[in-house]
């Protein structure tokens, strides 16, 4: 298995087999940072940013220097050609044809996929809006693993702004996969996205437990818990306790991990709504980490921080963010000499994964079901010239589509089969999505609408029963 | 003749024999692009962009990396020392200090001359305005060549906004230079402007056929033309046929290339014309493409586009945009290394050329006439200080000057002789443009003025003939 | 004494032999400046520009390609990870793990020196806000000895803004340390701060005399002084004579150097401010050079140039500033070179110096007293965080403290002994700072504060003198 030629848009792209191997390029590099510089020579990066960067952007460009390469960067947010109307897949493939490999980072979800589809050459994901940022978790996973020699059976507690933390979304796959147990502190109006717990239970088929316990738990001073994820192989203690236990198990064997994310103000769309969040935002310093729990715990952020992560704790010996930025660079090395070839690794036999890739069918009719994400880069204007919605079915009951590009979820309520259409035009109906039919209907003649006006406008009927239920209103 | 040390600002700057020796460059260059890192080593290239760019930007810098060489970049638009009030010609100055090379694109017309004038090293007009943009140009001639093998008796129809495409004003010139039979058809609005029509005729002394049978071509499924310009030693048959026969014959033969442009929105200065004219801008898509005169026609396109090219034709084999693209690596590596002198052409014997490059009288007397090209770079505040208007006499009858800097033809009213300084002042007398006088003053004693108050200012008295005039009104 | 591992952030960080040394680096490198490819191989060079700069960035990014080196830049202001409210300290130590040098420019005055405090690399300032720019003194210092040969005793006029430009505050510590004698034409509202001038009596110890001769120096067409610069050792004669002799000696031993500068709008908080002051500006052109004192002068200028140094002069043999600005290049490539350790230097002793560093005691006691300059690093809500106000007691008498980050003075009025806390409550009393008891406090005591409700808050009681001195108001 090689990674020559592939790109990395979602975490989900590299097998853990690949993520070990590339972690063992990585650890490499780091033992001889300058003397790398033959490995990328006469390869060209672009390295597109249409979003404000220079960590990350940074960081990609030491990386492709240390390794002897060169860098077309363009950084000028909203005065490209795009600006004049350019579609993203127009301006993949003619950079595409200037450069070896492209790194993007964009305000829209799903615009690396339409990137990496287009362009011809590898392409790496930093950031799309707030869908993924694989390369910030492996940076993260790497950390981890260098501080902790494993993941598994680990106790990580993310912290912080779990809904807009694009880093912490790709970051909670990879801790699945590779068998952590995660910890989500409560965190109001700022939880993880239901499509992102969705794909931990189904897809990584662990389990979610919900905590309730919250009062009791702050009174004995214990480190509040909103809920936490088990591996299904996980024979952890933990995971067999009650609630209440749960944190007085913590207290005595100490939480792995603090990973401390920042408000990502830029994405609340109300401002107002920031700078309440804000207010209320948990703050993790020396008096936090006094608590038993934290004894051993190694403290993490993605860095930019703002007010979250006390400056008194820089000295700390559990503070690893700045380690943890330095990683950035043999990280991104060893990747992008992956994805170019020039450096192979050969991964024998993939190491025992917990989690299987699902193959959900794809729905791509032209029925009018549209993601219902204003960021998505399948609803932009620019696009839509070319994109059309697309999904993966990944429930029936309830019926439940996750676009292919933002991995938004959207749950359609009216169904019809195409097998009608032959012949039968009387039968043309359309259901309800929550009816029996939706078991009966082969899944490629499947047809899905997200209102009845829809369905109409594609000359089906109501069906009976919707008729009768209408009457019933 | 060698390249080394020269500038291109315009694409008149280079003979058709330089042009097929760089082709032959690019040739070379494209078959091993990641072997030519040996061929600008040590060398410099400052890349500064005063008008969103990526593609070109991109284009020339991955150029320049693929030659070994290293690039300078100042892509802040408006924030730069420009902004503090410096002169382009200080800033020449300066980076000519600096780098090896010179790429520059400005809003300015005529930017592009004077950074050439004061840099001290070769320069490359990446786009000055609405001016010219010789590099799109050689990309787009070679993607010709290279798809048809010649350039000669081809016909090209430039289908778009001709008023502001500058990449199609220089490509006008180099297909009337290399005989290609060149296609107008209508761009109500947006046609092309008065002084690149007359450089056809009078500089490159082909002839320029206005059609007008537009309703009946309609009619008629044929694809309407405004006009077209033959070059002088053209046998083709095309040149010989009247006016709606010119259309029918193009249905029957075919047209070779398709140039398709974009509205350039951003040069429409109400933006509610450029509303107007977005409404009614051709489209090309699968639908005009089944015309009987498309059959054989290759599709370009400078991109980026907008609407005007419909994504269903990328699959189609006739587009040629994205390959068009492509060419421009190797096209302006070759062209970056000739200047740079780190390759050398030989051109034995100058091919036969169509055209002979015309020199015209200069005219840069302080007499008051100012270039009335409000973008023109020598109408700017900051470079006024060390610009003076200059001019070419480019026609006596009419009186025509052409600016030396943007091209942009002006018509002033009044002239007189310098030698009746000369002692004789009562004779100081000012006549009118279009009287006999054009023909007795000799060229070296030529005043003009584009005022009587001007001339007056001057200490200048009407002639009779003015006067008597004046009472007639 | 070697420059490898430290930081260039004031050009006191200089002595006045490393000065020397870097020059004759300087010198061998500009005799071949494409020789130089492989002293910096490797290496790579953070360029990080929050205020809008052409000139400098290149200079500094063209240097480091010329010894071989690679470059990432951040050059996007405002929209940058400061943007999403991080500190210039984690920025710094996040960049000091991707590159080998940082180069640093930055609205703030003191940010270059906090990016050094805590990159862990070498850090060369750029231009911090109004406060320094050394790297430009430096190369004017270099072009005034290659022309010159020499500095001490040269007659150095500093003519346009004095009050803004960071450029020649660092200057003029280079000049006097090197023992030139400097000449301040009249600049009303554009004066040398405060702290310049002081640095140059108290710590250079020189003499500054002032002249009160203006009006009759403007009728005898003598250039107008406002004060005069000589070293302590200065033998010359000019340090001997009366006002207006000074004037008349000028005109007839002639003025080196005439240092133009221009008006720093873009700091002028008020913009109606700059305006006014831009009415009044002093122009440099022919008609001024036609004086006697200018026959053999060279004039210099650190551009961008705006209406202050007319173009007529660019032919004339006296105009340095082009090649002063190209001198940027091999002085910044020995910079380079010297703090990245891959040029040595062996300066075996010191050559006699006119200056001794002053070692200023530090107050840095939380007793409330703050910088009082706004622009100052230490006074913005991202820093303050972890920057706590620190100062260089200047002067005692009167009690003067000069910021530790922007060196801006600040004359607080109360002081007060910390010996009083050792259980002597009672007699907690505070100070007039001007009164005897500011000679009677042990330095290692003191504390200050700027008001006597801050003094109150910490606990401290008016003392009977200041309760009297109430009462008498």
């Amino acid at each position: 298995m090689s990674l020559t030629g592939r790109s990395l848009v979602s975490i989900d792209d590299l097998s853990n087999g690949e993520i070990e191997a590339l972690f063992s390029v990585a650890d490499k590099m780091s033992d001889s940072l300058s003397n790398q510089s033959g490995v990328c020579q006469g390869k060209i990066m672009a390295s597109l940013f249409f979003e404000p960067s220079t960590r990350t952007r940074l960081s990609f460009e030491a990386a492709m220097l240390r390794l002897g390469g060169r860098i077309i960067t363009a950084v000028e947010v909203g005065a490209t050609s795009l600006a004049k109307g350019e579609s993203l897949a127009d301006m993949a493939r003619v950079v595409g044809s200037y450069a070896d490999i492209i790194v993007i980072r964009h305000p829209w979800e799903g615009a690396a996929r339409v990137v990496a589809d287009y362009a011809g050459i590898p392409v790496i994901n930093a950031g799309d809006g707030g869908h993924e940022h694989p390369t910030q978790a492996l940076c993260d996973l790497y950390t981890i693993k260098k501080e902790r020699r494993t993941i598994e059976g680990l106790k990580i507690a993310l912290f912080g702004d779990l809904r807009y933390g694009r880093a912490v979304h790709s970051l909670t796959y990879a801790l699945a996969r590779f068998g952590a147990i995660i910890l989500f502190p409560p965190s109001p109006g700022l939880e993880m996205p239901e499509h992102v717990l969705r794909k931990l239970t189904t897809e990584y088929k662990g389990k979610l437990i919900r905590l309730e316990a919250r009062d009791q738990e702050v009174k004995k001073g214990l480190f509040p818990l909103d809920a936490m994820y088990v591996t299904p192989s996980s024979s952890h203690q933990l995971a067999m306790l009650p609630d209440i236990s749960i944190q007085i198990e913590l207290k005595k064997t100490g939480i792995d991990t603090l990973y401390v994310m920042r408000l990502q103000k830029e994405r609340h769309a109300p401002a107002e709504e920031g700078q309440e969040l804000k207010k209320n935002y948990p703050v993790v310093d020396k008096k936090l980490l006094k608590g038993k729990e934290f004894k051993g715990t190694i403290v993490m952020h993605p860095l930019p921080r703002v007010d979250e992560l006390a400056y008194e704790l820089d000295a700390d010996p559990r503070s690893m963010y700045f380690k943890q930025a330095a990683r950035g660079v043999p990280i991104r090395m060893a990747l992008i000499a992956l994805l170019l070839g020039t450096k192979e690794i050969t991964i024998s036999k993939e190491a025992a994964s917990f989690v299987q890739k699902v193959d959900y069918p794809i729905y791509d009719r032209d029925s009018g079901v549209r993601c219902l994400n204003s960021n998505c880069v399948s609803n932009q204007e620019t696009e839509t010239r070319y994109i059309k919605p697309e999904f993966k079915i990944v429930s029936l009951e309830p019926l439940t589509l996750g676009c292919l590009y933002c991995e938004r979820e959207v749950h359609p309520q009216y169904i019809a089969s195409s097998e009608w259409h032959q012949g039968m035009l009387e039968t043309k109906k359309y259901h309800s999505a929550d009816s029996h039919w939706i078991r009966k209907i082969k899944p490629e003649n499947l047809i899905i609408f997200d209102s009845e006006s829809e369905a109409g406008a594609h000359g089906f009927k109501p069906s009976s029963y919707i008729t009768a239920h209408r009457r019933g209103r």
